[in-house]
């Protein structure tokens, strides 16, 4: 079984797994040069662009799991809502009356965005067994956000106005979108994916009442659908669930997933005290490290792992390497652009090592 | 002795006070009315005019202390770095190079922002002893990612290289705005103001080691240095501290502060449960709650007030109301400029009928 798959399940590894988070994207030069050729939405859209982009980090960085190269916004329009990129989401009719809610569409995910598992079939056939695929999809708070806002915004003042002033409309709003993406995972998992992500990037945006009645049971809704879909099948798929943000909920998350990812504020050893070892962690360096000397790559990877270690191994040198058990390493957040990509392959490297039992 | 500073104390209290962040500004028409006529730099370096301005809500809400109206970026000129506001701070040459750091002033108050401790000593004659007057000012590492950054970001990722690239220089920048910011407290202290506040908005993009690093040991010797400079003076002058998206960095609050701001995210209850009594809490209702219809303001305004009052009342009827020690009622962020003026009047007026003990 895959390094990875093995970490997601919280069985021994011999090292910590990493991969990033858009680990294909804008800080890739070959990345840069394909966009200028295509933009955005026809690269998420033509599966052998999306195939080609998903790879191109994969033999650069030395990583240990592809993620399939798209956007959580892509079944938007088969929702019946239009997005345009430019480059960040944009909405022009954002969802915010009963009636834009009503006219939704659970989307078939074959129909309106058959370009993804054709794309996840194509990657299953160029990536070597050792990396797994990773497929995706945007959690429904997170999704709603963005309908409801029409883009990136600071205040989130549409969504929350939505879901204070009319509860009933937003818990419509996200069981369409549950409905949508828990089909457009199966999908993907038919197709071939070996593990699949669910995105809540938005979910600590909300007080804890708030994620309790309107992001933790949609998003688990959707994992547990696709779970059970996966077991159906006799398919060995883990489910990660992204929390943006989720100091505050921290309580609410056991369960949810069998890897969660967590980002840079909540320090992993600190999230592995208070879950337990039931879940399996994802992350968590600030991607601004990787703007840093690499003397300071190499102290914070290292302090993480230690960390991280130290919280199951009271009766060892606190100081000897290894990997943790469920831990896939990563950053907290998406990798910027302005990190060079020697950078990001000095990252992978320094993970390899430091986490390895052979290499100390 | 005010309600407002009683409650900072810790002291007893007939019913929980309340002010509203930003409770001087755009949601208010007759705020609007007058920035007609000057712009915001004007607005708040004109005594008569900040000080109009920060009476304005004063009776139209009816709420237990005035802030005065000003930016945390008015004293950056004072140390050699122009700001516009366009309506958001503007820096055209943001600080990112050594050179930069070292020819930055730690500014003289008097000297360079005499215009606040005026506005301070105007609004001691005008607002009624029952309401003190709050002076603020923005903590150093808050300030200094405004400076580094230049402005508004998600990424934040300038200051971060800085402070991962080049802690000393880093510090040094700290160190500055430390001794600006105290030296700018400390004169609105002299002009009259009854209680101050420092603002670390931002504290929480960082992980706990680097809050530990870089912003909170600065902003505890700003506010260190400010409650000597009151005690010294024979003034009973509370200090508050605003700490943005504060869950992941609880831990490291304790003793900061008379009063602890938080938003949203973090429920007093559960804030109370990690800090026990020993520090007041300010917040922290989310302010989009404020565009919701009357009967969800209460219900929040309610469900917040009880879920406080029960953590220190286990002998006491849990739904007895009541105001509960060392708490004042604010929002969790600033008021948003969409907000009815009519919805914060009703906010206040919840606040005190639902706390009061006679209100029973």
């Amino acid at each position: 079984m895959p390094l990875f798959i093995r970490a997601c399940r919280g069985a021994a590894v011999e090292r910590t797994p990493v991969w990033i988070m858009r680990q294909a994207g804008r800080y890739l030069p070959e990345y840069r040069a394909l966009r200028e050729k295509h933009d955005f939405l026809t690269a998420c859209r033509t599966p052998e662009l999306a195939c080609a982009i998903t790879l191109q980090p994969i033999e650069r960085l030395g990583v240990d799991a592809a993620i399939l190269f798209s956007d959580i916004l892509i079944p938007a329009p088969g929702m019946g809502v239009p997005v345009r990129f430019d480059p960040g989401p944009r909405i022009d009719e954002p969802i915010r009356t009963v009636a834009a809610i009503t006219r939704l569409r659970v989307s078939d995910p074959l129909e309106a965005t058959g370009f993804v598992p054709a794309a996840v079939s194509l990657l299953k056939k160029e990536l070597p067994p050792h990396v797994p695929l990773i497929g995706f999809a945007g959690a429904p708070f997170t999704v709603a956000a963005y309908l409801v806002e029409g883009g990136a915004t600071k205040s989130f003042s549409n969504i929350k106005q939505l879901l204070y002033s009319d509860p009933r409309s937003t818990h419509e709003l996200l069981a369409k979108l549950t409905d949508t993406m828990a089909a457009y995972l199966g999908a993907q998992i038919d197709a071939g994916a070996d593990a699949v992500m669910l995105f809540d990037t938005w979910a600590g945006i909300l007080a804890p009442e708030d994620y309790r009645a309107f992001a933790r049971p949609y998003a688990a809704r959707v994992l547990a659908t696709v779970a059970a879909k996966a077991r159906a099948t006799g398919c060995d798929v883990p489910t990660i669930y992204y929390c943006g943000d989720a100091a505050a909920l921290i309580a609410e998350l056991p369960g949810i997933a069998d890897v969660l990812g967590l980002d840079w504020r909540l320090p992993l050893h600190i999230a592995r005290g208070r879950l337990g070892t039931s879940i399996s962690l994802q992350g968590n360096l600030d991607p601004a490290v990787l703007l840093a000397p690499r003397e300071v790559i190499r102290a914070r990877t290292a302090s993480m792992l230690t960390s991280l270690r130290n919280t199951e191994l009271a009766s060892v040198d606190p100081n000897r390497p290894g990997p943790a058990r469920g831990h896939v390493f990563n950053l907290g957040h998406g990798i910027t652009p302005d990190v060079p990509p020697d950078n990001a392959r000095y990252l992978v490297d320094c993970v390899r090592e430091l986490s390895s039992v052979r290499g100390q």
